[in-house]
């Protein structure tokens, strides 16, 4: 098989490489109004992909299409969203597909086939327990694919449920992280991650280091930087000393910085892309 | 607005029909041979939905296509989803979109804004919390849509997660089962059930009393009959006096009661489904 999704991560950052991704996360009010005037929705969601991922394939080594906002378009969004993958993976960016799917059995089977054909890793919900994740494990196992398991999210209201204190004085989150470190002990890369990882979001930084302490080999997908209310230097816990173990996403502040009628956007996300990259680099790797 | 997804489902048992769905997860070697042989796969299925829906639409009130098994198709899949919606209601069925969708903010309105127009209710995660739901939960309130909240689902791994026991005592699904409670005070129908339901796994059959009496507005959804091993005669404690407050769902054993190669499978799935259909209403309605 290829190496695996993670080792993948782990040589890019090696190399250089920051630990961080651009979320996809199509609106059609942000696209720059010179990309495909006039064409349907999902085409000039694609148009503007088609563009501006060789510009982030030049600072980062993966990106966070969220599958939602092209669902958005429908069919056509999904078709969208399979040329996007394909087309990021062209570019040799690693793709995380934001899905959060999560189902039982066949239906969860369905989704892995599908899902695991057009990235290198998606990300699921926890509330089925282990058989739902089961088919996308398998996978992991076999052909080396990832899985981000939402753990402790960014939202406001995450804290009712994922906060909530078991009887053993553990938190849901807690309790959700621990069983995302037992699914991945047979799963190491050379760098000593394994291939199923964790999501929490950056604005949950206060537990960042004790949900880091209950899955070291876990790489936590970090979202919720920027427009969000999270921001980077916060963020060093998720790291070993090498920059490993976290990777961060933002979508908005880099993918939406600028004005759509600006003739100039491309530099302006060529900017944004760079300076993130420099950012969450620091953090990760202080003395590099 | 129409009159919401609930009172239309409670005015469909008032008229002496089942509460009771059939589930559509279609899968390419269990349709019938003769159905557009030789066609795309999603055109397979979309031909067989088009043959069937009437027969379904005969004898029970809605029907739950679980997008898992068009997204298998990818793009093509997704649009067979959104024609098996369409069709589906036109042919005067309620559709329960099974999605089990679940994301924060700005996502999860991008997921509520398709889902629920192509469904009349759709299945979610409650692993985010209530702002996760909310975009859905407004649409229930604005529109008479409806929502099915995970909470105890069918599968042998939900326990990890679901009946893990909280400091208070209660277990994590009884703990969303009062949130659900809550979501949906403000949402009554002329019957007294909110548009806020639950998703409760046949094979939870002992578990069923308690959460009924823990969110007693809501509908509860219950997969996991035939195939999966739950049995209809269980799930009397679902119901009210009226026959109101479960929908249960069939898939596998309404829809692949027959073999590919039988040219009399229309009138296979019409006994299956009338079975079924007969099998729910008397032990929702015992007395009539």
């Amino acid at each position: 098989m290829d190496s695996p999704f993670v080792e993948r991560l782990g040589r890019a950052v090696e190399a250089g490489g920051a630990p961080a991704c651009a979320g996809l996360d199509p609106r059609l009010p942000a696209l720059p109004e010179r990309v495909a005037p006039g064409a349907p929705p999902a085409e000039r969601v694609f148009a503007f992909y088609h563009e501006v991922l060789p510009v982030i394939a030049r600072h980062l080594p993966a990106v966070k299409p969220n599958i939602a906002f092209f669902e958005a378009f429908g069919s056509a969004g999904f078709a969208a969203y399979e040329r996007t993958c394909k087309l990021a993976r062209e570019h040799g960016l690693l793709v995380v597909g934001d899905i959060k799917r999560g189902d039982i059995g066949s239906t969860a089977e369905a989704y892995a086939r599908v899902h695991l054909d057009l990235a290198d890793a998606v990300t699921l919900h926890p509330y089925l327990g282990k058989d739902s994740n089961e088919p996308f494990l398998a996978r992991c196992r076999r052909e080396g694919k990832g899985v981000f398991i939402l753990v402790r999210t960014s939202n406001p209201g995450s804290a009712t449920l994922q906060d909530l204190r078991t009887e053993k004085g553990q938190t849901v989150a807690e309790v959700v992280a621990r069983a995302v470190d037992r699914w991945g002990e047979d799963m190491a890369d050379e760098y000593g991650f394994s291939s199923v990882g964790a999501v929490v979001g950056a604005t949950q930084a206060t537990q960042l280091a004790s949900l880091r302490a209950a899955m070291p080999r876990a790489w936590l997908l970090i979202p919720g930087v920027g427009a969000q209310g999270g921001r980077v230097e916060d963020l060093a816990p998720a790291f070993d000393g090498r920059g490993l173990g976290g990777l961060v996403n933002q979508s908005r502040g880099v993918m939406e910085c600028f004005l759509p009628s600006d003739p100039n956007w491309r530099d302006a996300v060529e900017q944004a892309v760079a300076t993130f990259a420099a950012q969450v680099r620091a953090v990760a790797v202080p003395n590099s």
